[in-house]
């Protein structure tokens, strides 16, 4: 065992989803550990229902008072999603964060829990080799310092997945028939997106089968009209649909159906992993990716220049951090407080037109609007312009260029 | 007139297009300036013939020595496109930057076309309210520190386009019909994209309306079957499609084409100019488009990972300076030499699928591949990774947050 | 006249020193704009009394109710200095910015007066070459976007200082003796430094002679023993000296007596200024050269490492925003959010040694130190230090540069 | 024994002082691992003799052929303190990485003598909580992905020093008499810097007590009277001290001797590990001190502000990737080639006083100078500058602030 775990544990909190992989690991706790285990199994929007993990994990002798099962989603889109979307942020050009930026929330209710059972341990089902292991941990140990983690993938002895069924079958964990044989890939999914990878997935060369899209029908078979509505924002966050006040989870599982039905938000990528090496996934991101296009949108008339520059410029190291799982970190809250400042007027309405696989911004408008159509029309009009400011504008921008100009003339 | 011009100048070399305005500029200059004038003619990929501006500079009196029609497209693309792409640069995280790249260029060939006749002043036919001026200014300023440069359109006293075609009338030069109402809306073009803007674009709440779009078709218009294709990059630069090895301006005009067919780059937006004042335009870059996905893509297995974020960090301050017209200076230079270290090994080919407007890496494979599959394999292999490390690399991670996190418990 | 004052105004609040320059403006803008002149003279800490120029304004014909004398040091301190040294600001790597962080205060005052006297315009007495007149311009028009600003040096006629004189005289304009002959160097002061520049300090190769310092005296000339003393910080500012809790505006006169007498905070540079030439400068910052130390010596024992790298790459930016005057500005806010976040527990105190020039820290010490004697022990502890942890916190740290070595290796 | 050693090594070089340390793992190496060791002895000027390494390694059985004995100052200075110093590098606002530089010069050092001798294995004397084994190790795996790394104080299981000092008996390895006890701190040098760490410096709220320092003496000890010289800069190194032409090498020893002699180059601070503490360390870095007060001297003259600013927010990433090992990354790589770039005509001559601990630059001057005295006048002069083009200049640099201020105005 690692020195993580090297101490006896009483109680622990572990992240279950009542599958096969989590059933496991509870079993091996408490045989391995001899802990108290208290599950915690959340609805995030990964689809699916969430209360058969109580029978589950009663059949697995878990007290039902160390039982908790809760639906997190309004808590995740308003405190989590929303607040990273409004820094734009998107991981090496590309990547959403949608699997990065659920682990916080995860990694936070457990601690939570373990306070209020008094347990001294907390426990994941993610695997040594990925990024979601460091995202839990760095989750649990910003908030508790002194928890007691156990990563079960990296200790445990089974060496093959054969070994683990075994495991299972002994300890009389229902193994659906599907699981049995290995998956042809490997799944997460929240309300932002469901990601896929491995298998055949891994050689980056060829392209992703049709199959392993779950949230979007492909660009190919959506509607051949386009799809157009109205999002409006206050302070940076969406609040409505053509007008309809929603709620924070509410809005991005309408804007997922939208994307869905359209053919948004599909991604095929091969993406640096905070651990090292480079993998390949396929993200849908249907809702996550109207949102950042009307965010974006909404930003264009609303967002001062240098705000909006300074913005740009500190997303790529806020998207590494989230990425990095340093989201309970002093460096992202920092960045989250000039961001937030910035979205203060970021309120306004976007008109967007979706159509297989294409998002694109049609309008916006705002109460806010930094857009003057005096400023911008070519003629000189009545405004504070005057041609010749551009002149002097120019004429000293170009200053420290001459100079030097002059040097590497007279240096030649 | 401005500061810039009051010396008298004798030999002025004008960016001449052939069109109606720098057709009436190329008389100002003469009538106002008494200056005799060289015209610079560039055939940047804007479409059109070139050729039919020397007579219309013969008939307007300039010598024939001092006529200047050159094709520059493949300088064009490979000194200053592809230099831009390597950096995956958009500037406010979505305009490619068609009009920026275009100025240094006829600034750099104005420069040598000057000393080449001993001009002592250069002119240019933006206007007072643009980045253009700026483009082309700071690259004149950046490289003859001492040239005088003319700007019609902020030192003229034309108070209409009325009083612009009276001058232009009373010189000889011919009005197309359908110039002589305003333009619904201008145009710029070149090889990477064509730009709209003005007029009928100028309320960012209304759509812009279909006959906006000349580079383009619609993606409701593309083809119901994708288009799909490889490319092939040697360090950064893309080198072939289909395995056909291309020049730099036919590789882009074959990109265009295959975008234009397919709905490909279009982009209606909101953006800050340099000068100070939000302006709305429409951006058409088919070729550009697929270029800065197929150069992520093939990035994506042969950039190192620091390598990428520090060109993730300082692409938004590249792409101000490309915006901003400082293309000609120390530190767009310093970052391209960053950028361009970079570029060593992005080698290899990708697999481009087009479909009504959507780009989509389908495929990457490399000689220099990063990706390791080995490594990224669920089963903890041969290779050089021990889930134990990740125990090490999380703890060592955590440690300052944990000292911190106990520090804020001791202190509560 | 500029554009900036074509119109015509009726009531401008002038930044008013009651010297021989802005006495001139004074009766200028009287005389040429013909407009009812309202005087703010602010005490920054520059030294001298400021009383005098009520009688110089009245002498002036300036209503008595169009007199402002106010003694603004605490706000000064408090709300910009202080501010700035947080996030431990130097631009260029040298420079405090003692010039360019008094101009926003002066700025936001004299637009705060002109809404109350109803003012139309506003107007300084900085020259056309400098920063000064772009800092609190920028000031006034983020501010009050619509005031009307008169920069006499800009507009006036004087082709010599001799028809300035002659301008005085004509008005009855008091001449000291001394300023008759042109002054060997210029001045700017307020409690955080006083700047020197010009004349005899034009040639940077050439030593600034000692009588150009004012607010120190040389290291030679301090005392051959040290003084030792200690400051307490509360929330990243100084609030207390040898125990005793002084004002803002009190704790930095106390440092800078202390830093006068032992010949700390000169400085001699050559740096960039906004407008775009280099110039020389001699500043002599006392009391903030200790305070940088000083806030670096609590931050080193509290600041989380991720808030302290933040903090040191935000910084250079922040700095030029301040330079060149953007103190009002969407990004400033935004980074001084940031920066302010980081601060909540940069609370303790530091012992600092001043000697001859010299500041040293030679201890620091909070009851929220995140400095864990246990940690750094070459002993392993019973703490949270596995030293097998570094093992895999470094293979894993490698593993991306192995990768790449290998490629490299393979591609030779 | 960690993973990283698990496999058997036959040959291993060893980075060996010669002092007990390294003897002890010397021995460690051919005892425990049964392996052959092949020692790799540096001057690196950290003072004393390296040859008695020799002998002492001949005794412990290491064959005459195994024994490298280099004298690599030369190269140190100019292949990685002179490029450091080109970018102004400074760690945390105080620390010039005289540790962190030195390590990738040995580490790269022991690889080419393992691939030249055959090894298959490297190993360091670095302790399991510093950063010096992630400079060391980094810089192994960068160069040669394969190499076994030991790192013996991560894996012996020696319980105290006592054990340690057994062991070395049992061995018959020498131990000095001040080595039976513990040392009072310890000590890493070269021809940079000195550091020291640990034991009495362990309390960052007491002074560090004199005796510490080894390579300065006091300000308080220095000469009355100053001591002025010149340095030559060429393309961003120094060349030359008052005008003598020396080796790389030999003007860091010279500038050392300057600085020792005028009490220059002492810090006391605390620092960030990457392995996540903060440490508490004393270094005396006289020559370095005086060589980045003289290059940004240079700099200040010759440097473009766009490049300096570029440089100066780059600089902290850089200094974090020397400090972290990141020596041989492709990161480090790109900033290098950007600084690199920018120092072509970093060439001239600095004039430099030193007294009592002060770095005082008093005179600059260059071939290259950007410094243009008729543009910094105060009077108007027949140069490129004129008075109304800053008028344009803030007007159009107020813009977006003016529109941002009426929105604000408007929406109250």
């Amino acid at each position: 065992m690692s020195a993580s775990s090297e101490k006896p544990v009483k109680k622990v909190v572990l992240a279950y989803s009542g599958g096969l992989d989590t059933s496991i690991i509870l079993k091996w706790l408490q045989t391995e550990y001899n802990a108290e285990v208290v599950t915690f199994t959340a609805d995030l929007g990964q689809g699916g229902e969430i209360e058969p993990a109580r029978a589950k994990a009663l059949a697995a002798g878990v007290k039902p008072e160390n039982i908790f099962i809760e639906d997190v989603r309004e808590e995740f889109v308003k405190d989590y999603v929303f607040p990273m979307f409004r820094a734009n942020t998107v991981y090496e050009g590309q990547y959403l964060l949608g699997t990065s930026i659920a682990r916080p929330l995860i990694a936070k209710r457990q601690i939570e829990i373990a306070r209020q059972v008094g347990a001294d341990a907390v426990s994941h089902g993610a695997t040594g080799k990925g990024n979601d292991q460091v995202r839990f941990e760095l989750g649990y140990y910003g908030l508790e310092p002194d928890i007691n983690v156990i990563a079960p993938w990296r200790e445990w002895d089974f060496k093959s997945r054969e070994a683990l069924l075994d495991f299972a079958e002994k300890h009389q964990i229902q193994i659906a028939k599907d699981k049995r044989g290995d998956a042809p890939f490997s799944v997460d999914a929240n309300l932002l997106h469901s990601s896929s990878e491995g298998k055949v997935l891994e050689d980056p060369a060829v392209e992703a089968p049709e199959f392993v899209y779950q949230r979007t029908i492909s660009p190919e078979a959506a509607p051949d009209t386009p799809t157009v509505f109205t999002m409006d924002f206050e302070r940076g966050d969406p609040v409505a649909i053509n007008g309809v006040a929603m709620s924070p989870a509410t809005i991005l599982t309408k804007l997922n159906e939208l994307g869905h039905d359209n053919g948004v938000g599909r991604l095929d990528l091969v993406e640096n992993r905070f651990v090292g090496m480079k993998s390949r996934g396929v993200y849908e991101t249907p809702g996550g990716t109207i949102l950042l296009a009307a965010h974006r949108g909404i930003e264009s008339i609303t967002l001062d220049r240098g705000a909006m520059h300074l913005k740009d410029e500190l997303m790529p190291k806020y998207a590494s951090l989230v990425y990095n799982g340093f989201w309970f970190s002093p460096e992202r809250n920092m960045l989250q407080a000039a961001i937030d400042y910035s979205q203060d007027k970021v309120t306004g309405r976007v008109t967007i037109k979706l159509y297989k696989g294409n998002v694109t911004i049609t309008g916006r408008e705002s109460p806010y609007s930094l857009y003057d159509q005096d400023l911008v029309t070519f003629e000189e009009g009545k405004v504070a312009y005057d041609h010749r400011d551009a002149a002097g504008f120019i004429k000293l921008n170009a200053l420290r260029l001459r100079v030097a100009a002059k040097r590497d003339q007279r240096s030649k």
